[in-house]
C-alpha cells in the first residue's frame, strides 16, 4: 500500500506536449520505421494523444482515413477519430466540433488540395483549428495535398518540364496555418522547382518551401524548422530579389528572377523562419 | 572608270567581327526565324564567315553536318565545311587543321558529350581551337552535347525526379572553352535543376549555368553574358555557400547546400561573369 502510494507519487508530472506544424511532402513511410508519422504521434501527446484524421482531400476518404486510424491506434494513441467531412455543412456537426475542441493532434491526408480547401476553407471549424494551432495547443500535420494547403497562398496545380512562367503554376488560397510560406510537395520527385519559382514571383513577400516525398518540414513553436525523413527541403527566399519581369509578362513567356537565395536542407539541418537563416548540423557530430 | 574607283574607295573598312562563345541549350530553331543560328552566322563574320561544323558528338554526323551546312550556306557564309571526325587520329588531318586555322566560326552539334570529348579532348586541334577562342579570333557555338562540353568540368549524364545527391550526376572533364562554368542543357525541359546542384556541390568554385531549349547564353569577350531565345538561363552561384554536407555523404544520400544564389534570366537580361552580377534590361524600354 505504501509502495503503491510511493509509486504513484514518483510518477513524472505530465510534460506539456511540444506541439508543432508538420508539413510532409507526401508518400511518407507507413510500413517500416514510420519516422515522420511517429513524430506526429509523439508531438500530439503519445499515449495521451487524441487524434483527428481529416481525409477530406481524398476521393477515397473512408479507405485512407481507416489506414491512418489503424497506424495511430497501433502506436497507442488515447483516441483516434476519422472526421469524414464530405459536404461543407458537415463542418457544423456538433459531435465533431467537440472532438476537435479537445483533440491534441490533427492529420490532413493527401488527395486534392482544392477539394480540401473547398470543404474546410473559411468555416468556423477551420478557424478554430488554425487558432488552436497558432496558440500551440495542437499539433497539425498535413501530407501531400494536406501540406499544400498550409500557407495563405496555395499551389493548386501546375506543370513541369518548362521554364518558369505565369502559366506554369495555378495559385489559389490555402488554409493559412503558416501564412508566410508557399508549399510545394513531391518536390524533386515531380520536378517542381520551376513552378514554385513561378509562385514566389507572384508573391515575393512569401517564402517558398519545396518538400520531397517521405520528408517533413517540422515547424516548432519557436519558429525553427527542422528536417525529418529521407529527402530534402528546398527553400526559395526572395528577400534579396533585385529584379523580376513578372509584372510585364503573361502566359508562358519566360520569367526573370534575379538574386534568389536558395537552400537545400536535409535531416540534421534547421532553419530559422523569422531570421531566414539556415542552421547547419553540429559539425562535430556530423559524420 | 572614275566611278568604279570611287565606289571601291568608299567601301567601308571591314569591321573586326565581335566574336563570342555561344552555349545553346539544344533544340534551337532551325526552321523559322533561326534567331540563335543567325546570331552565330553574324558573329562568325556574316558574308565573310568561314564556318567549320563539327558533328562528332552525333552518331549520325553526316546527316546532322549536312543540315547545318545547308543552313549556314543559305545564310550566305563565304565557306562552310563539315569536319566529320570519327576517329581521334583524324584530328591530325592537315587539310582540316588548315581550314580550322583560317576559319572564323566553329559549330559543335548535339549528340553525346562523352563521345565528343573522347574524340577531341586533349588533341592539338582542340588546343588550337580553344586558344583561338580565348584570344577572340573565332566564334565558337555548341548546342546540347556541344554546350555540355564548354566548361572544364562537364555533366556527362545523370537523372531527375529525385533529390540532389552525389549519384544523381555523372561528372567528367569537358573541353574547357569557358573553364569556370558547368553547363547543363535542355534545362527546365528535362528538369535538371537537382543534377546541376549536385555538380555545383562537387565543384563549388565553379558557376552552374542551366540553359533551356532554343535558348542561348552568349558570352562576349568582355565577360558579359546575354540571353537569346525562347526560354531561360538559370545561374547557380555558390559563392556565398555557407555549408554543405557533400564531403560526408555518398550515393543517393540527400545533399545539403546552404546559401546558394540563383538567377533565372531571359532575353533582355545580362550577367557580368567576373563580378557575378545580373544586369536587368533597361526598365524604360521594357514592356
Amino acid at each position: 500500500m505504501l509502495q503503491l502510494d510511493s509509486q504513484t507519487s514518483i510518477q513524472p508530472m505530465p510534460q506539456p506536449t511540444k506541439t508543432a506544424v508538420m508539413v510532409i511532402g507526401g508518400a511518407e513511410d507507413k510500413v517500416h520505421g514510420k519516422e515522420i508519422l511517429h513524430t506526429f504521434f509523439e508531438r500530439a501527446g503519445s499515449a495521451e494523444a487524441q487524434i483527428a484524421i481529416l481525409p477530406c482531400a481524398s476521393r477515397e476518404p473512408a479507405i485512407l482515413g481507416e489506414r491512418y486510424n489503424g497506424i495511430f491506434n497501433e502506436m497507442g494513441a488515447k483516441t483516434v477519430a476519422v472526421l469524414d467531412i464530405r459536404e461543407r455543412d458537415q463542418c457544423e456537426n456538433v459531435e465533431w466540433q467537440e472532438y476537435l475542441e479537445g483533440c491534441t493532434g490533427v492529420f490532413l491526408t493527401g488527395g486534392d488540395q482544392v477539394r480540401l480547401c473547398d470543404l474546410l476553407g473559411g468555416t468556423p471549424l477551420m478557424d478554430k483549428l488554425r487558432q488552436r494551432s497558432q496558440t500551440r495547443q495542437i499539433t497539425i500535420a498535413g501530407t501531400s495535398a494536406g501540406a499544400a494547403v498550409m500557407g495563405h497562398h496555395m499551389i493548386a496545380g501546375g506543370g513541369s518540364g518548362e521554364h518558369p512562367s505565369r502559366s506554369l503554376v495555378d495559385l489559389s488560397v490555402g488554409l493559412g496555418i503558416i501564412p508566410e510560406i508557399i508549399v510545394d510537395q513531391h518536390f524533386h520527385n515531380r520536378n517542381r522547382m520551376a513552378r514554385l519559382m513561378g509562385a514566389i514571383a507572384a508573391h515575393p513577400d512569401k517564402l517558398g518551401i519545396g518538400i520531397d516525398e517521405d520528408t517533413c518540414a517540422l515547424f516548432e513553436g519557436d519558429g525553427l524548422l527542422q528536417v525529418l525523413g529521407r529527402g530534402t527541403i528546398t527553400i526559395i527566399d526572395p528577400r534579396d530579389l533585385s529584379y523580376t519581369n513578372y509584372p510585364h509578362i503573361e502566359g508562358s513567356a519566360p520569367l526573370s528572377l534575379h538574386d534568389l537565395r536558395v537552400h537545400i536542407l536535409c535531416e540534421g539541418d534547421r532553419y530559422n523562419l523569422s531570421k531566414r537563416e539556415t542552421i547547419p548540423p553540429d559539425r562535430l557530430l556530423s559524420r
